[in-house]
């Protein structure tokens, strides 16, 4: 048994609260460890969306403690091919579907190792074809957390499925990204790294475009321009952001009603 | 003092999350008994919706284990003359309304025995007309967790309040049923039990029909299609539920914007 | 160190459930006192609205026992020069930005004193300024849930900002009050409270006035009318709130689509 056995469990899935199956989830894992305390990321995933989940866990999970296990239920392939698995990595432990969500946030940690849940010991006696984390995820979970193994689940894997998102590139004098998130106050959460960004700029100042609004320069917090102005600054989460000063960037033209993955910006050294 | 009291509080309510009646109750609670554990299943249940919140709560019931508490708030007839009630079922406990929605799923667990709540010993000093959740419901399930005996509360109550749902029913070579509910992902859960599904086609393949759409079959999984063809299989909780892979059947045609209630499902046994 | 922390902290933000902010002062909290009970009051305060979010906190609090550490992130000033504080008031906490929005709920208890969060012992290594609740406010709650005294984060403050509401207002031979908010099941909070509404009465009974609909007398619960018929109650957290028997006071005329301040109510006293 692991000595270092943790009763936090954080969950994240695309199940939404209306429906019962968060509720069931955490039913599962009571019935196996009553202390466990059980804590939302969140469940308000774009359904079967593996780009937001896996963009909202690798923001989460750092300020979670060591011993924290994180089970992800974005599994648009259940019932399928697909491997359930558990990822340790520095201590973290990650439960969840084999479809490249849970690998960013593991691997940000540090040294990965993985193992297939292929045995039924910790399974549910009946296992579904529809409903994984309650029948194996949840259980699975619930057993790591009063110190169970991840050797005692089943083999290693070492070919775990990648889901490659796109990242940002340079064309000639330009770095084009692309958001991976608009948050509930209109900011726009972009894959711009503040290290890749600054390696970019060498020095100067950045020039952005998103639509047809320019930015000039970053700012350092919202109030930083008028009220209503737009603004680009390194968010909380050390990703480059567009906001509007007590006002919604997903409204700026050209950005409306789209889907986060449609909305572009492009930056240019000030000369 | 019952020796077998637990701490599991679970809470289903139409209060939604937005206002503070939710968090309201939970202080009631943590005042009475700081070691509850509090779970959600559901606070997005249509308002005043009785049919809706008893299938979520039979659907999730089974998955908790005994001693838990289930409270529950779906109360359109507050402050009128409605009994506040307790029910012990094999070792889980139910608080809440007598209105017919705690029913189905304390008689799923076994024998069922009911108490009124009639004794103010266990509600707040002062009872509202409007909200019983907080001032009756909460305090009942707080005191249950720290030990108090259903036998407390009040007289016993042998002719509960019985909130028949329709179900499905056999005309000529037919079985008609109807949709409990549409989840996050657009799936349509019915009425129709795989024992009845399964006594009613006597072996034999059914044939469905959804408005316009025909479906052959039953899927063991969502891929068992094409991506974007409907399918029908057993769901996770034991009825009949039509699927898009990938998809949601909630948009195939004949169905789209109805209450689920309004959603009609027709089987025959196929030739 | 304090002997009466509890391990009890409300959280009340304007962030959602969908974006990953509260599950992160979640997992602040959580590696700073693994052993905290965390209960939401609600993430759906209308962004930046100060005037929602107090008087949510101050329907909530009453319910919480002493010791409860209330945190409170709305706050559309971040990163500006607004002060971090720390209220206390008979053994209750509040964490949050000095504007306004813990001191209705803070002076509802009790004499309130108030400490600013100076000093960086308690927050965060980085301090972003986008994020405080994650930086400041959630890790200065969980040192007071394990025992830090609000005097080990800074200097007293003895001019909090206050955020004045409108209040309601007598004119004439009429009292005239506005929504505070509209709540899941339509009914309409208002800013009257009981004591004052019957000092305005002087024993007369009330005609109210919302956009064309005149409603004579008070209910005592929904069911006094007939359904669809609207009423008028003192609600369950003290206030006059309007309402329609299964139906929702929201649709009204004159008052459908309308913000919650926008809607205005004139009460005067019958003949």
């Amino acid at each position: 048994m692991r000595k270092d056995a943790s009763n936090i469990i954080t969950l994240t899935t695309d199940f939404g609260l209306t429906d019962p199956y968060v509720g069931i989830m955490k039913g599962v894992i009571l019935s196996i460890n009553p202390e466990a305390s059980i804590t939302d990321i969140s469940h308000g995933i774009a359904p079967g969306s593996i780009t937001e989940a896996s963009a909202i866990l690798l923001e989460a999970v750092p300020f979670f403690p060591a011993g924290t296990i994180h089970l992800v239920v974005v599994d648009p392939g259940v019932g399928g091919k697909r491997r359930p698995i558990i990822i340790e990595a520095r201590g973290h432990l990650f439960v969840g579907p084999d479809n490249g969500v849970l690998l960013p946030a593991a691997q940000s940690l540090g040294k990965i190792s993985i193992r297939a849940i292929t045995k039924r010991k910790y399974t549910l006696p009946a296992v579904s074809s529809t409903f994984h984390g309650r029948d194996i995820f949840a259980p699975a979970a619930a057993h790591l957390s009063i110190g169970a193994s991840p050797l005692d689940f089943g083999e290693p894997v070492d070919d775990p499925v990648v889901s490659e998102p796109a990242v940002p590139e340079k064309t000639g004098e330009q770095l084009h990204g692309a958001a991976v998130r608009v948050d509930r106050f209109g900011n726009i959460i972009t894959d711009i790294k503040e290290d890749m960004l600054k390696g970019f700029l060498r020095g100067k100042r950045p020039v952005l475009r998103i639509g047809p609004t320019e930015i000039q320069g970053l700012s350092k917090t919202y109030c930083d321009v008028e009220k209503g102005k737009p603004l680009a600054l390194i968010g909380s989460s050390g990703f480059l952001e567009i906001s509007v000063n007590q006002g919604r960037a997903s409204d700026l033209p050209g950005v409306e009603k789209k889907e986060a993955h449609d909305i572009k910006v492009s930056i240019r050294r000030h000369i």
